[in-house]
Protein backbone atom coordinates (compact mmCIF):
# COMPACT_ATOMS: atom_id res chain seq x y z
CA UNK A 1 0.00 0.00 0.00
CA UNK A 2 2.76 2.32 0.86
CA UNK A 3 3.82 1.84 -3.01
CA UNK A 4 1.32 4.30 -3.90
CA UNK A 5 2.60 7.23 -1.40
CA UNK A 6 6.03 6.82 -1.96
CA UNK A 7 5.56 7.09 -5.68
CA UNK A 8 3.42 10.45 -4.71
CA UNK A 9 6.72 11.99 -3.08
CA UNK A 10 9.04 10.97 -5.43
CA UNK A 11 7.10 12.68 -8.55
CA UNK A 12 6.88 16.20 -5.92
CA UNK A 13 10.42 16.09 -4.66
CA UNK A 14 13.67 17.26 -6.60
CA UNK A 15 15.52 14.05 -5.67
CA UNK A 16 14.23 10.73 -4.66
CA UNK A 17 13.50 9.38 -0.98
CA UNK A 18 16.49 6.71 -0.05
CA UNK A 19 15.89 3.42 1.35
CA UNK A 20 16.15 5.03 5.23
CA UNK A 21 13.88 7.81 4.13
CA UNK A 22 11.21 5.01 2.62
CA UNK A 23 11.33 3.34 5.90
CA UNK A 24 10.73 6.14 8.26
CA UNK A 25 7.73 6.99 6.18
CA UNK A 26 6.25 3.14 5.97
CA UNK A 27 6.90 3.37 9.98
CA UNK A 28 4.57 6.63 9.99
CA UNK A 29 1.73 5.90 7.73
CA UNK A 30 -0.20 3.34 9.30
CA UNK A 31 -3.10 1.39 6.60
CA UNK A 32 -6.70 2.01 7.31
CA UNK A 33 -10.03 0.87 5.95
CA UNK A 34 -12.82 2.74 6.26
CA UNK A 35 -16.62 1.16 4.74
CA UNK A 36 -18.37 3.59 2.92
CA UNK A 37 -20.49 6.03 5.52
CA UNK A 38 -16.95 5.32 8.58
CA UNK A 39 -15.63 8.51 9.30
CA UNK A 40 -12.09 9.67 9.58
CA UNK A 41 -13.16 12.50 11.42
CA UNK A 42 -16.54 13.50 13.98
CA UNK A 43 -17.38 17.00 14.27
CA UNK A 44 -16.20 18.26 17.37
CA UNK A 45 -13.07 15.91 17.27
CA UNK A 46 -9.71 17.38 17.25
CA UNK A 47 -8.59 16.22 13.56
CA UNK A 48 -5.69 14.55 14.71
CA UNK A 49 -5.15 12.36 11.13
CA UNK A 50 -3.92 13.12 8.14
CA UNK A 51 -4.97 10.75 5.66
CA UNK A 52 -3.13 9.61 2.08
CA UNK A 53 -5.94 8.14 0.43
CA UNK A 54 -4.93 5.29 -1.70
CA UNK A 55 -7.96 3.91 -3.16
CA UNK A 56 -11.44 5.13 -2.55
CA UNK A 57 -13.82 8.86 -2.26
CA UNK A 58 -14.39 10.72 0.93
CA UNK A 59 -16.16 13.85 1.75
CA UNK A 60 -15.69 16.27 3.78
CA UNK A 61 -18.89 18.47 5.57
CA UNK A 62 -20.52 20.57 8.15
CA UNK A 63 -24.29 20.12 8.85
CA UNK A 64 -26.05 23.26 9.70
CA UNK A 65 -28.86 23.60 12.43
CA UNK A 66 -31.56 22.35 9.64
CA UNK A 67 -29.62 18.93 9.47
CA UNK A 68 -28.51 20.57 5.89
CA UNK A 69 -24.60 19.02 5.01
CA UNK A 70 -22.42 21.32 3.32
CA UNK A 71 -19.39 20.11 1.06
CA UNK A 72 -16.60 21.61 1.89
CA UNK A 73 -14.22 18.74 0.13
CA UNK A 74 -14.77 16.24 -1.86
CA UNK A 75 -11.52 13.55 -2.40
CA UNK A 76 -10.44 10.61 -4.46
CA UNK A 77 -7.00 8.43 -5.14
CA UNK A 78 -3.73 10.48 -4.30
CA UNK A 79 -5.73 13.40 -2.39
CA UNK A 80 -4.94 14.26 1.50
CA UNK A 81 -7.93 14.43 4.06
CA UNK A 82 -7.49 16.19 7.00
CA UNK A 83 -9.63 19.45 8.59
CA UNK A 84 -6.50 21.17 8.91
CA UNK A 85 -7.89 24.67 10.78
CA UNK A 86 -8.83 21.95 13.48
CA UNK A 87 -5.35 20.41 13.42
CA UNK A 88 -3.43 23.61 13.41
CA UNK A 89 -5.53 25.20 16.03
CA UNK A 90 -5.82 21.90 18.11
CA UNK A 91 -9.89 23.15 17.96
CA UNK A 92 -12.72 20.62 17.75
CA UNK A 93 -13.49 20.24 14.04
CA UNK A 94 -16.85 21.91 12.72
CA UNK A 95 -16.73 19.25 9.98
CA UNK A 96 -17.61 15.67 9.58
CA UNK A 97 -14.97 13.57 7.19
CA UNK A 98 -16.52 10.06 5.74
CA UNK A 99 -16.08 7.49 2.97
CA UNK A 100 -18.30 7.78 0.26
CA UNK A 101 -16.89 4.57 -1.34
CA UNK A 102 -15.00 1.98 0.66
CA UNK A 103 -11.81 3.79 0.91
CA UNK A 104 -8.12 2.71 2.18
CA UNK A 105 -6.15 5.11 3.47
CA UNK A 106 -2.48 5.27 4.98
CA UNK A 107 -2.88 7.94 8.27
CA UNK A 108 -0.31 9.58 10.13
CA UNK A 109 -0.23 11.86 13.12
CA UNK A 110 -0.20 15.66 12.44
CA UNK A 111 2.26 15.02 15.28
CA UNK A 112 4.38 12.78 12.97
CA UNK A 113 4.04 14.76 9.65
CA UNK A 114 5.56 17.73 10.81
CA UNK A 115 8.01 15.35 12.26
CA UNK A 116 8.97 14.14 8.29
CA UNK A 117 8.65 17.77 7.41
CA UNK A 118 11.74 18.87 9.72
CA UNK A 119 13.64 15.73 8.45
CA UNK A 120 13.18 15.18 5.68
CA UNK A 121 13.73 17.34 2.46
CA UNK A 122 11.80 15.36 0.12
CA UNK A 123 8.72 15.61 2.37
CA UNK A 124 8.66 19.00 2.90
CA UNK A 125 9.47 19.65 -1.05
CA UNK A 126 6.28 17.25 -1.54
CA UNK A 127 4.01 19.14 1.10
CA UNK A 128 5.02 22.75 0.07
CA UNK A 129 3.96 21.22 -3.28
CA UNK A 130 0.32 20.19 -2.11
CA UNK A 131 0.26 23.72 -0.07
CA UNK A 132 1.00 25.48 -3.76
CA UNK A 133 -1.78 23.32 -5.57
CA UNK A 134 -4.13 23.52 -2.59
CA UNK A 135 -4.09 27.28 -2.46
CA UNK A 136 -4.39 27.61 -6.39
CA UNK A 137 -7.42 25.43 -6.83
CA UNK A 138 -9.37 27.08 -3.42
CA UNK A 139 -8.39 30.18 -4.93
CA UNK A 140 -9.97 29.44 -8.45
CA UNK A 141 -12.66 27.73 -6.70
CA UNK A 142 -13.14 31.20 -4.51
CA UNK A 143 -12.75 33.01 -7.57
CA UNK A 144 -15.24 30.85 -9.47
CA UNK A 145 -18.40 31.28 -6.97
CA UNK A 146 -18.13 34.77 -6.38
CA UNK A 147 -17.43 35.85 -9.94
CA UNK A 148 -19.58 33.51 -11.97
CA UNK A 149 -23.03 32.01 -12.95
CA UNK A 150 -23.82 28.66 -11.59
CA UNK A 151 -24.01 27.28 -15.07
CA UNK A 152 -20.75 28.45 -15.56
CA UNK A 153 -19.44 27.01 -12.02
CA UNK A 154 -20.44 23.43 -13.17
CA UNK A 155 -19.19 23.71 -16.82
CA UNK A 156 -15.63 24.71 -14.91
CA UNK A 157 -15.84 22.18 -12.39
CA UNK A 158 -16.86 19.35 -15.26
CA UNK A 159 -13.94 20.31 -17.07
CA UNK A 160 -11.46 20.62 -14.31
CA UNK A 161 -12.87 17.74 -11.86
CA UNK A 162 -14.62 14.74 -14.83
CA UNK A 163 -14.02 12.35 -11.83
CA UNK A 164 -15.73 13.84 -9.38
CA UNK A 165 -18.68 13.95 -11.77
CA UNK A 166 -18.61 10.31 -12.20
CA UNK A 167 -17.94 9.32 -8.85
CA UNK A 168 -20.42 11.73 -6.66
CA UNK A 169 -24.24 11.60 -6.94
CA UNK A 170 -25.87 15.10 -8.21
CA UNK A 171 -26.88 16.32 -4.37
CA UNK A 172 -23.39 16.10 -3.60
CA UNK A 173 -21.90 17.62 -6.03
CA UNK A 174 -24.87 20.31 -6.11
CA UNK A 175 -23.87 21.20 -2.46
CA UNK A 176 -20.05 21.58 -3.50
CA UNK A 177 -20.71 23.94 -5.66
CA UNK A 178 -22.90 25.72 -3.13
CA UNK A 179 -26.15 25.07 -5.65
CA UNK A 180 -29.65 23.42 -5.22
CA UNK A 181 -30.30 20.21 -6.88
CA UNK A 182 -33.02 21.58 -8.93
CA UNK A 183 -30.28 23.83 -10.31
CA UNK A 184 -28.18 21.79 -11.20
CA UNK A 185 -29.91 19.46 -12.54
CA UNK A 186 -31.57 22.17 -14.89
CA UNK A 187 -28.24 22.84 -15.96
CA UNK A 188 -27.30 18.91 -16.65
CA UNK A 189 -30.11 19.09 -19.01
CA UNK A 190 -29.12 22.27 -21.10
CA UNK A 191 -26.09 20.77 -21.06
CA UNK A 192 -27.15 17.66 -22.66
CA UNK A 193 -28.97 19.22 -25.51
CA UNK B 1 11.30 49.65 6.97
CA UNK B 2 12.61 45.94 7.46
CA UNK B 3 11.66 46.17 10.75
CA UNK B 4 8.07 45.20 10.22
CA UNK B 5 8.98 42.84 8.40
CA UNK B 6 11.53 41.18 10.49
CA UNK B 7 9.26 41.58 13.71
CA UNK B 8 6.67 39.75 11.62
CA UNK B 9 9.04 36.75 10.74
CA UNK B 10 10.49 36.52 14.64
CA UNK B 11 7.15 36.18 15.75
CA UNK B 12 6.39 33.54 14.00
CA UNK B 13 9.55 31.36 13.88
CA UNK B 14 11.01 29.32 16.94
CA UNK B 15 13.76 30.99 17.43
CA UNK B 16 14.50 34.80 16.06
CA UNK B 17 16.89 35.52 13.12
CA UNK B 18 20.62 35.65 13.74
CA UNK B 19 22.52 39.34 12.42
CA UNK B 20 23.72 37.66 9.42
CA UNK B 21 19.86 36.00 8.48
CA UNK B 22 18.12 39.97 8.97
CA UNK B 23 20.95 41.18 6.76
CA UNK B 24 19.96 38.33 3.63
CA UNK B 25 16.89 39.72 4.47
CA UNK B 26 17.61 43.01 4.19
CA UNK B 27 19.47 42.28 0.58
CA UNK B 28 16.61 40.28 -1.00
CA UNK B 29 13.30 42.79 0.09
CA UNK B 30 13.52 45.90 -1.59
CA UNK B 31 11.18 48.90 -0.77
CA UNK B 32 8.50 50.40 -2.96
CA UNK B 33 6.00 52.67 -3.05
CA UNK B 34 2.58 52.76 -4.87
CA UNK B 35 0.43 55.43 -5.25
CA UNK B 36 -3.25 55.00 -5.37
CA UNK B 37 -4.53 53.37 -8.21
CA UNK B 38 -0.88 52.14 -9.31
CA UNK B 39 -0.02 48.47 -10.02
CA UNK B 40 2.00 45.67 -8.38
CA UNK B 41 0.50 43.35 -10.82
CA UNK B 42 -1.57 43.65 -14.10
CA UNK B 43 -3.26 40.72 -15.79
CA UNK B 44 -1.18 39.36 -18.73
CA UNK B 45 1.62 39.63 -16.73
CA UNK B 46 3.69 36.92 -14.83
CA UNK B 47 3.57 37.55 -10.98
CA UNK B 48 7.27 38.22 -10.43
CA UNK B 49 7.22 39.57 -6.74
CA UNK B 50 5.99 39.15 -3.84
CA UNK B 51 5.02 42.31 -1.63
CA UNK B 52 5.12 42.59 2.18
CA UNK B 53 2.53 45.64 3.48
CA UNK B 54 4.68 47.76 5.43
CA UNK B 55 1.73 50.51 5.05
CA UNK B 56 -1.04 50.59 2.88
CA UNK B 57 -4.39 48.83 1.42
CA UNK B 58 -4.49 46.63 -1.64
CA UNK B 59 -6.74 44.85 -3.74
CA UNK B 60 -6.57 42.11 -6.11
CA UNK B 61 -9.00 41.49 -8.46
CA UNK B 62 -9.98 40.13 -11.91
CA UNK B 63 -11.87 42.00 -15.11
CA UNK B 64 -14.52 40.08 -16.51
CA UNK B 65 -15.63 40.42 -20.38
CA UNK B 66 -18.12 43.28 -19.33
CA UNK B 67 -15.84 45.26 -17.56
CA UNK B 68 -17.23 44.16 -13.95
CA UNK B 69 -14.36 43.47 -11.38
CA UNK B 70 -14.25 41.05 -8.80
CA UNK B 71 -12.21 41.17 -6.11
CA UNK B 72 -10.73 38.04 -4.63
CA UNK B 73 -8.32 39.19 -1.89
CA UNK B 74 -7.88 42.21 -0.12
CA UNK B 75 -4.92 43.37 1.86
CA UNK B 76 -3.74 45.82 4.60
CA UNK B 77 -0.66 45.81 6.54
CA UNK B 78 1.55 42.83 7.52
CA UNK B 79 -0.43 40.73 4.65
CA UNK B 80 1.31 39.44 1.61
CA UNK B 81 0.26 40.27 -1.92
CA UNK B 82 0.85 37.97 -4.76
CA UNK B 83 -0.93 35.84 -7.82
CA UNK B 84 0.49 32.36 -6.61
CA UNK B 85 -0.59 30.56 -9.13
CA UNK B 86 0.64 32.40 -11.62
CA UNK B 87 4.11 32.95 -9.66
CA UNK B 88 4.09 29.07 -8.78
CA UNK B 89 2.80 27.87 -12.90
CA UNK B 90 4.88 30.86 -14.25
CA UNK B 91 1.41 31.84 -16.61
CA UNK B 92 -0.09 34.76 -17.45
CA UNK B 93 -2.16 36.22 -14.20
CA UNK B 94 -5.69 36.82 -14.90
CA UNK B 95 -5.41 38.84 -11.69
CA UNK B 96 -4.52 42.70 -10.96
CA UNK B 97 -3.13 43.63 -7.54
CA UNK B 98 -3.29 47.45 -7.35
CA UNK B 99 -3.41 49.86 -4.20
CA UNK B 100 -6.19 51.33 -2.93
CA UNK B 101 -4.93 53.94 -0.23
CA UNK B 102 -0.93 54.89 -0.83
CA UNK B 103 0.54 52.02 -0.31
CA UNK B 104 4.32 50.90 1.08
CA UNK B 105 5.98 47.64 0.35
CA UNK B 106 8.79 45.12 0.88
CA UNK B 107 9.33 43.27 -2.83
CA UNK B 108 11.49 39.95 -3.46
CA UNK B 109 11.29 38.21 -6.55
CA UNK B 110 9.81 34.56 -6.19
CA UNK B 111 13.20 33.00 -6.84
CA UNK B 112 14.95 35.19 -3.69
CA UNK B 113 11.99 33.70 -1.75
CA UNK B 114 12.29 30.39 -2.56
CA UNK B 115 15.89 30.65 -1.81
CA UNK B 116 15.43 32.09 1.47
CA UNK B 117 13.05 29.11 2.47
CA UNK B 118 15.63 26.68 1.63
CA UNK B 119 18.59 28.64 3.31
CA UNK B 120 16.73 29.94 6.50
CA UNK B 121 15.06 27.71 8.62
CA UNK B 122 13.27 30.63 10.45
CA UNK B 123 12.06 31.65 7.20
CA UNK B 124 10.44 28.47 6.37
CA UNK B 125 8.82 28.36 9.21
CA UNK B 126 7.47 31.73 8.71
CA UNK B 127 6.09 30.88 5.05
CA UNK B 128 4.56 27.22 6.66
CA UNK B 129 2.62 29.40 9.12
CA UNK B 130 1.56 31.79 6.43
CA UNK B 131 0.42 28.88 4.55
CA UNK B 132 -1.39 27.48 7.17
CA UNK B 133 -3.42 30.99 7.84
CA UNK B 134 -4.53 31.35 4.59
CA UNK B 135 -5.21 28.19 4.05
CA UNK B 136 -7.58 28.21 6.94
CA UNK B 137 -8.89 31.86 5.88
CA UNK B 138 -10.12 30.69 2.18
CA UNK B 139 -11.20 27.29 3.58
CA UNK B 140 -13.93 30.11 5.93
CA UNK B 141 -14.35 32.06 3.33
CA UNK B 142 -15.26 29.16 0.72
CA UNK B 143 -17.58 27.47 3.18
CA UNK B 144 -19.23 30.60 4.55
CA UNK B 145 -19.88 31.40 0.73
CA UNK B 146 -20.82 27.92 0.14
CA UNK B 147 -22.99 27.41 3.26
CA UNK B 148 -24.36 30.89 4.56
CA UNK B 149 -26.80 33.73 3.10
CA UNK B 150 -26.02 36.99 1.94
CA UNK B 151 -26.84 38.25 6.01
CA UNK B 152 -24.38 36.18 7.33
CA UNK B 153 -22.08 35.93 5.30
CA UNK B 154 -21.47 39.96 5.65
CA UNK B 155 -21.87 39.63 10.05
CA UNK B 156 -18.85 36.77 10.09
CA UNK B 157 -16.71 38.88 7.66
CA UNK B 158 -17.48 42.20 9.18
CA UNK B 159 -16.59 40.16 12.71
CA UNK B 160 -13.61 38.32 11.83
CA UNK B 161 -12.22 41.83 9.75
CA UNK B 162 -13.70 45.14 11.06
CA UNK B 163 -10.42 46.78 9.90
CA UNK B 164 -11.64 45.65 6.18
CA UNK B 165 -14.89 47.68 6.92
CA UNK B 166 -13.30 51.09 7.80
CA UNK B 167 -10.78 51.27 4.81
CA UNK B 168 -12.81 49.73 2.09
CA UNK B 169 -15.82 51.04 0.83
CA UNK B 170 -19.13 49.01 0.14
CA UNK B 171 -18.97 48.08 -3.51
CA UNK B 172 -15.20 46.77 -2.71
CA UNK B 173 -16.60 44.60 0.40
CA UNK B 174 -19.50 43.83 -1.66
CA UNK B 175 -17.54 42.36 -4.39
CA UNK B 176 -15.58 40.33 -2.54
CA UNK B 177 -18.19 38.34 -0.73
CA UNK B 178 -19.77 37.95 -4.23
CA UNK B 179 -22.76 39.91 -3.51
CA UNK B 180 -24.78 42.75 -4.68
CA UNK B 181 -24.12 46.56 -3.91
CA UNK B 182 -27.80 46.47 -3.24
CA UNK B 183 -27.98 43.46 -1.14
CA UNK B 184 -25.41 45.31 0.74
CA UNK B 185 -26.56 48.21 1.39
CA UNK B 186 -29.57 46.69 2.32
CA UNK B 187 -28.22 44.19 4.72
CA UNK B 188 -26.13 47.06 6.47
CA UNK B 189 -28.99 49.22 6.90
CA UNK B 190 -30.82 46.57 8.82
CA UNK B 191 -27.77 45.65 11.23
CA UNK B 192 -28.48 48.95 11.81
CA UNK B 193 -31.57 49.11 13.07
Amino acid sequence: MHENLIAYINQRATSPLTKEEEALIIRAFQPKKLRKKQYLLQSGDVSKYVGFIVKGAMRQYSVDTKGVEHIVYLYLENWWACDRESAVMLTPSKYNIDAWEDTELLIVTVADMLDLIEKMPAFGQMTRFMDQRSFISSQRRLDSTISNTAEKRYEEFAAHHPQFIQRFPQHIIASFLGITKETLSRIRKQAMK
